[in-house]
């Protein structure tokens, strides 16, 4: 573990998820491990029932411990500390089904997550997975809240591959005119300038190529020379790339990051390398939000067969991300699924 | 290994491959296994000087027999028959450098594996990797023949993961038009007939989206009509897939063969999961062709340090192809690298 020279450190908050899905598991199941806490405290904002409820569940060794405000987290070693806004609330919640209490809560949930980091009273905070139905039946909206994020790009982090699309859900045939110098000048200085933020010392970052084997007009016109001018400023920027041989190259160390095109072609490879665990870093905000690239899985829910990985890896990047203590460089606690 | 009832045994012709590069290095590691003659018989042509160099440079246990018609293949086992059609030529040629007598082989090499599968005489041929150099310096021309290839659908094959895109090398900005209903429609017939000759029974072919998620307008007005047209017919086509998943999933056995919408989609997949061997299969001709998707690297050759896998993998597939037993489903010969 690397030994900087950091600022304090962090206390992150985690928004447990959904209460009746995987949410509550995975976060009890991540921070169970300890690994975590090298980097941050962590609570747990959502509910001490359901919280005791999962712990007892899956047999955690954390005990569960109701906080007032983040400054109690800090330190008790082997208790889970919850800040549950409304402990009357949710017991008996059933699992594995949407609720309208349940999607009340969430709601409040993110907002006390969202007014703790505007504060400062935390210095990041993770989003366990939410039912858009639960959602939508608490509060009449479909939507998160995480919808306002749409313009923040998002970067993937899976084992040592760490991706950012220049576009998300766009349609394919209409990629190519999103490719412009401005957009892709800008996505060079926020990465550059993220990673800075987040104490990694001169990033090397790839763009990828759009066309097949990084040849063709957007590469001449435009990536070229947005490199080049990164280059000029000091920035690490490689390509463009060929496409189909960035991420291979990334995930082998030669980068610490690509820039993709478009959704799927980052995607493609994210998902086709499979690593045990993924999460989702915002970028640009002025501090750390971090998702999972899963749902909360109300099919095998409250069965403690859950998957905890992505969410430690998601702990695991607040706390070092937050603390300035992210290791960009290849780690040791890599592995791939096949 | 599968025991159908399949035709007579085929005969196989390995074009060398630029004799200075590693082709005819990886093709006698590779038959040095004796695994890919439990499909067929096979034999080199080229020259049978550098095989003999080669061959003793790896100390394979093969020893060269020189041959005059490929019916001269069959049986003798413990040997490497070389069919060369001018023996004195290309002794003592230094490797790793682009030479126009070499170039001027290649092409006659060529030249004589088109013959033999036009007449009959060999079941199919394998193309080890030739040097454009030494061919434009042999022969005036940069391309290899291969050329006239390129509207031929390329099959690649990588571990369980099979993929054929619906275009090569175009734009991106060009793709979305190519994806209409009669070019999807004949690449679904295309792909199916093909394997059926290979007699994969009922094979599982998947339609990759074109765009996120496969929700876009060409989902809807042109993959998902053709699949169900397809399936009307008795074809066992699913999708679209939504393109971040399909290729994964027929890593993990759900599908045989995935046609993908354009070249990068199926390639970033291919290459990020970086199977240890990868091969590619000519679609559509009335033989069996198939290449491997490395070059000659000069840099290495000579040295005994090439890496055979992909010719493996391509002799295997060509040897099973040829002979009707080619193994579709899952098998215990695949590994990934990481």
């Amino acid at each position: 573990m690397p030994d900087h020279a950091a600022g304090p450190r962090p206390v992150i908050a985690v928004m447990m998820g959904d209460p009746a899905g995987i949410g509550p598991e995975v976060v009890i199941k991540a921070l169970s491990s300890g690994a975590p806490q090298a980097y941050a405290d962590y609570f747990m904002v959502g509910s001490a029932a359901m919280a005791e409820r999962v712990a007892q569940l899956i047999a955690s060794p954390l005990k569960v411990r109701a906080i007032g405000h983040p400054g109690e987290a800090r330190g008790n070693a082997g208790t889970l500390a919850v800040l549950d806004p409304d402990p009357a609330a949710l017991r008996g919640l059933p699992f594995g089904q949407p609720n309208a209490q349940a999607g009340r809560a969430v709601r409040h949930w993110m907002d006390i997550c969202e007014r703790l980091v505007s504060e400062g009273a935390v210095q990041g905070w993770v989003m366990a997975p939410i039912d858009r139905t639960s959602l939508k039946m608490g509060t009449g909206l479909a939507e998160s809240g995480e919808a306002v994020l749409e313009d923040v790009p998002l970067l993937r982090i899976s084992g040592s591959l760490r991706i950012v699309p220049l576009s998300e859900h766009i349609p394919l045939r209409e990629v190519a005119a999103t490719v412009t110098p401005e957009r892709v000048s800008a996505m060079i200085g926020l990465v550059h300038d993220t990673l800075a933020g987040w104490g990694v010392e001169a990033p090397r970052i790839a763009l990828a190529g759009l066309n097949p084997h990084a040849r063709g007009q957007e590469e001449t016109a435009v990536l070229a020379p947005a490199v080049a001018q990164a280059r000029a400023r000091g920035i690490d920027a490689s390509g463009p790339v060929s496409p189909d041989a960035v991420f291979r190259q990334c995930l082998d160390g030669r980068y610490d990051i690509v820039i993709s095109m478009y959704h799927d072609q980052g995607q493609i490879a994210l998902k086709t390398a499979a690593f045990e665990g993924a999460c989702s870093v915002h970028l640009g905000l002025p501090y750390v939000h971090v998702t999972v690239p899963h749902g909360s899985a109300f099919d095998i829910a409250g069965r403690g067969i859950a998957d905890a990985r992505s969410m430690s890896a998601a702990l695991l990047a607040a706390g070092q991300l937050a603390s300035g203590r992210y290791a960009m460089r290849p780690s040791t606690t890599e592995h791939s699924r096949s």
